[in-house]
């Protein structure tokens, strides 16, 4: 069968580039001196056999990074970036991620690269990674990249079945139809992107002494590069088939019988062993699932090795593929793909270099490559894509027109600065972890969930947990480890607690009642739902300074505060309001103390913070503002709720504050004095946490323990007012005011002073991951 | 110490009438001839050694009924209503409760009257009784009747102690000192009340041929009463101490040192010996808890035994005499009170009689009425009363004028008209029976509540289970029984259930996944929040009936039905406003079938219930309106929630239903023709609910409990669309539409056709009580 022409005209380029996108990348782990890290795969980050996001690739010091199918590139690098993230703070002191897809410095006797060990279960993988020793030796198996798997939305595959009812095929062979059309057109064209994001332009003389002796590499020491080559690895020195192989793209029954063919013939020993820029992937039914583009090269300057940007015009190229006038892919169209693919590769920053067009004639790099931008353009109208894929068209054309932009000339450039690949490549692998110190909290591409839940799913991504995000704008998550589920919302509502302790937890009254009835101290006080029993508890009350609010109190609204109450009528009229906001009111008495949220996890207090409002301290030197400023530096301030603090506003709120106090933001503290810029504490409002877990008196640690006992409550944050931490709990120095079900994770992991609480983690061991 | 005047002016009546209630009750088993049964206690009833409501007085025949403490009158009457028809209901067929104090037919032998038998560890109990049969003789132990416990408000005791400064003693003396004075002018009034209230003016032979000879007793046959008797119980015939004691009033010192002098001396064994009108009740500490009043007899016409009424007047007297100017209450004031009480009880009904007033003053009994209810008046103004009490202060007025009027002038009066004391009672207990019949859903007192809750209460009050009302407008009930705590929200949020699996019933759009993940059917489509991908969707559902949805549905805002939608902009403008509601929303196909609620307790499907629009059946005769008001008269169908069912209204949304089928509410339908007057079928709109339990094939109750499974959920009301219930459910005629974490369970226990499945024991069950 002919790859026949498709209609997609009725569909909108937007909705084509729905799909799914999944990413696998590897890092060589290394020395401080760049040398190949002989030790074995961190402990912490678990069964490399079985995690789904943390594995090895050949060798043990090969780590293997998989990011599970999402619905974009962005979150698919973002997925990486975190598992990137976690690998890295994973390794053991003086050790680093290679960040360059060509080895770093490898053993003299390549015996020593140690192979990838799985236990008793991976015996299996261990004796094929023996058969690729034997055939590609060791070191060729060190060259490292990135693959990007990639699926066109099914929604949309249905609709471009629909819209091509002139077709008599079935949607399965149809399916498969769009694939195969892909797949050869993107082997075609895909050199295109060798000569843009090619990245691997240089070597270390313990790879090309022992697998690729060019003469026209240049020998700089113990750094060589060829100066117009973009990519060895997917070029003469790279991991590629001895030969290249034509396969027959007709059919994908075709493809795989050419496959098989190739066994046969003992070219090579599995399917697996085809190195071709994308392969073809089929499940257990041999129904094509998905496309596997493996020729882009991990990119330096990136901190995870590849850029959502760049990702993005691999996916324009699949989708130009499925656009294109279709054509055949035969045997002379292959070879001229394999021609143009080492081509680009070896010399692609050479705008001379001779090509062969689609019809083999022959044509200049420089001219091909814009000729080739014009034909892409003309499918993917810049005015119909989403921004970020606009700019993806953007970048495309600079690189084309700048070669000198190319990561492989840059990389060239900024080498030469330094003169030395390892050195050049360790300084990007420090300045990279240097860039995430302190903000490892984040779960990128999931930037818009709650910080508690981005931290629970990291934890989650390190001990080999799956994630679903069931309800995305709910923070609603599946987690299920071998057949382990547990559905979790908002990183601390989960199984663990029953129905009736929320309820009890949510009703101010009822938790106030059970506690008392266990003998914790709460506000004296009482409710009511009849008004003129509330009213006439005044005489009872008349004199002391109270809170009347209503059960459910809504942003503060309905509740009056009465000092020293001694006015009936101010009080009746505080009753009223309150009734007004709820079936039931509180009447309390004012606690004293300072509050501090109790973080507890079943029995175990894992966590006490208290809260300052927004604060700066003077210098003698620096105005407020300033020192607002310096403070606001900090990685851990950011705004709307990304980061563990907020930046502390100069706004009119502040302003008014400071004025209450006689200053005012030029005034200039003296060294020492702590300046409030708000009344209240809250987080949200430039807040300091300030953890006191190991600083508060044990006593109310075990009365915090006792309260959610009596609740029956496994995971709770719950407010107590203390008058004096240092000294033990009596019968009316404390106070609990609430006991909160879903309390925030993330300002015990992150405090503005203290250590990281680990919530996280002690969650994820809670639900018994 | 003297009791000394006190100071209760500054507060306000309705406030002294704050307080804490609870009532004792009795009643005789008998046969339907009016014999004493000689049965055992109802085994339904379980342990009457540890039941906290139900257990047994002397006799194993005679039920003692107990509520606990309540916040006032009406309430601990509601209790004991519902505990009295929970007892009626668990009787054996041909057993009634006998609703006088004084006793019914007692077997010629007294040995024939079995003691009550509480097992291995209530040997203690028996034994006291064998004492009391010792001593009284069995017959003279079944006289019952009703004991009112009552104490002042603790609140209010605090006011009051702060309106009494001038006074020198600390709190708990004062307390004291407030019981000890209504106390002892309670035994000097309550003559007043044995006059106006007492209910036992006749007997049987079988008593009064053992216990009672006096002359002037008719007797006529079987039957013989007093014909100026108003309480043969607090009379010369009834349960009081051979010779009336004098006791020390002066303090609860001097009060308990006198009955211990009458131990000593062997007048009497135990303290509990003591039968006066009124026992102060005091706890371990020996401080005075409440005050039981105990002269009150069973009132034959009210179905429990007691009226709201009439105990507020006996509190109305309590509170008179804290009001009372002090005075003393000496040997002469008690001698003279012993006289009152029982010329009082013996000849109330004839106003002649010679009474003592408290100085000793020989009066008429008709004069010393109307002196005393002046006197009660000063203190009680009517109009500074609540209106329920106001009417008693006038119901006492209207007693203390009409003779004829008081219960036990009725009582005579009725009796002569059946000619039989044993033939009358029965008749009464009969027609209470009836009265309650097919009503047994509510729980006096409580009504307010949830019709679900107040099942489940009822459950626990048969059961013995404690219950406190931790959270009363919510529902929000505490349950205990021997260290065993549940906290209970709406009768079906309990413990059994985790949070997790909650929030996944409440969130569509993971309920859906979560099934279609099992393989379970729900309605087909999709949930969205990008609007683009969910406009995009059209082309994949064009031309079928769909229903564009917010994820969250508040009373149906933002659902928009398009039936086999073909207009993209209809489309598009419904995606537009179901965002307008919520983050997320569903696009889903319409289902047909019809709906069915599946109650499902953890592996048990325990209800199903069809629910159909508010209808009339035609007979040829009636016109529309009158079928309504016949269906109406159904005691199931009540207005406000109060009941299981809705009466069907008939106003205008009816009106304009049946006129769009060309009927008015006067048109008479065909005999058989079923009417519909709604086209929505809820219950609160009058619908009908058909219990479908055992019609429903196997099937649909396997995969309702596979859907609860994978929901991990304990407690649901499921609701199916199905197809046809009598075949097996296959891959495309079922859909399950939700899962409703908080189902009513009313509706399955009184549905309008078919079974009481007995939600509220299988809920009790599962609790594990």
């Amino acid at each position: 069968m002919n790859l026949k022409k498709m209609d997609c005209g009725k569909i909108k380029l937007t909705q084509l580039l729905e799909g799914e996108f999944g990413i696998e990348k590897e890092n060589v782990r290394v020395k401080e001196n760049g040398e190949m890290s002989l030790t074995v795969h961190p402990k912490s980050l678990g069964d490399k056999l079985t995690h789904p996001y943390i594995t090895t690739d050949f060798s043990e010091s090969q780590v293997e990074m998989i990011s599970p199918v999402q619905e974009n590139i962005d979150e698919a690098v973002g997925f990486i970036k975190t598992i990137h993230e976690i690998v890295d703070a994973s390794l053991e002191k003086g050790e680093y991620l290679w960040p360059q897809s060509m080895p770093p410095i490898l053993p003299e006797d390549e015996n020593l690269i140690p192979i990838a060990s799985y236990g008793e279960n991976g015996r299996e993988l261990e004796s094929y990674r023996e058969h690729l020793s034997a055939i590609y030796g060791k070191r060729k198996q060190l060259v490292s990249g990135v693959h990007f798997n990639y699926s066109l939305s099914e929604n949309v595959m249905k609709v471009l079945y629909q819209s091509n009812t002139n077709l008599v095929e079935d949607y399965d062979a149809f399916k498969e139809r769009v694939y195969m059309k892909i797949a050869a057109n993107y082997m075609k064209n895909h050199w295109f992107l060798v000569a843009l994001l090619g990245a691997s332009p240089a070597l270390h003389s313990s790879y090309y002494k022992y697998i690729c002796k060019c003469d026209d590499i240049v020998n700089y020491g113990k750094t060589c590069y060829a100066e117009n080559a973009t990519s060895f690895r997917v070029g003469r020195c790279g991991y590629r088939n001895e030969k290249e192989f034509i396969l027959d793209y007709t059919s994908f029954n075709n493809y795989k019988n050419s496959i098989n063919k190739l066994i046969e013939d003992k070219v090579i020993n599995f399917a697996k062993e085809n190195y071709s820029a994308l392969r073809i992937k089929e499940n257990s039914q041999e129904k094509i699932t998905h496309l596997e583009v493996r020729h882009i090269d991990l990119d330096p300057f990136e901190a995870s090795g590849l850029s959502e940007i760049n990702l993005k015009m691999v996916h324009l190229l699949l989708i130009y593929g499925l656009l294109e006038d279709d054509s055949h892919y035969d045997v002379t169209h292959q070879k001229i793909s394999h021609h143009n693919q080492v081509t680009a590769a070896d010399f692609g920053l050479d705008g001379r270099v001779r090509m062969f067009d689609e019809n083999g004639n022959s044509i200049s790099l420089q001219k091909y490559l814009e000729s080739f931008y014009q034909k892409l353009k003309r499918k993917l109208s810049v005015e119909d894509l989403p921004d970020d894929y606009a700019s993806a068209m953007k970048e495309m054309k600079r690189l084309v027109e700048h070669s000198e932009s190319r990561l492989s000339a840059k990389i060239l450039k900024e080498m030469n600065n330094t003169d030395d690949y390892v050195n050049w490549h360790m300084s990007m692998a420090q300045k990279h972890r240097m860039s995430v110190k302190g903000k490892n909290y984040n779960f990128h591409g999931k930037m818009d969930m709650e910080l508690s839940t981005q931290l629970l799913m990291r934890e989650a991504v390190k001990r080999g947990v799956s994630i679903e995000l069931i309800d995305r704008p709910e923070n609603f998550i599946r987690l299920e480890k071998f057949g382990h589920e547990e559905y979790v919302v908002q990183a601390t509502k989960t199984s663990l607690d029953n129905y009736s302790s929320i309820l009890m937890m949510e009703n101010k009254v009822v938790t106030k009642k059970v506690l008392e009835k266990s003998g914790i101290q709460v506000p004296k006080g009482d409710s009511f739902f009849d008004m003129e029993k509330a009213k006439s508890y005044f005489q009872l009350i008349k004199g002391s300074s109270i809170v009347v609010k209503p059960k459910s109190t809504n942003f503060g609204l309905g509740i009056s505060i009465l000092k020293s109450n001694d006015s009936v009528e101010d009080y009746e009229r505080a009753v009223e309001i309150a009734f007004e906001h709820d079936d039931t009111i509180l009447v309390e008495e004012f606690v004293t103390g300072r509050e501090f949220r109790i973080f507890v996890i079943e029995d175990e207090v894992v966590g006490i913070l208290h809260r300052v409002p927004a604060n700066v301290k003077g210098d003698g030197l620096h105005t407020i503002a300033e020192l607002v400023d310096l403070k606001n530096q900090d990685p851990l301030r950011g705004k709307g709720y990304k980061t563990p603090l907020e930046k502390i506003a100069k706004g009119e709120a502040e302003a008014m504050f400071l004025k209450s106090q006689g200053l005012d933001f030029d005034s200039i503290p003296e060294e020492g004095q702590v300046v409030y810029l708000r009344e209240n504490s809250n987080i949200s409002t430039g807040g300091d946490s300030i953890d006191f877990t190991d600083d508060i008196h044990q006593s109310y640690k075990d009365i915090a323990v006792k309260a959610m006992k009596a609740l029956n409550v496994k995971i709770t944050g719950l407010d107590m007012m203390i008058d004096n931490i240092a000294e033990p709990a009596t019968s009316d120095n404390y106070s609990i005011i609430e006991l909160n079900f879903n309390p925030a994770i993330h300002i015990h992991c992150h405090p503005f002073k203290g250590k990281n609480r680990k919530l996280n983690e002690k969650i994820m061991n809670a639900l018994g991951y």
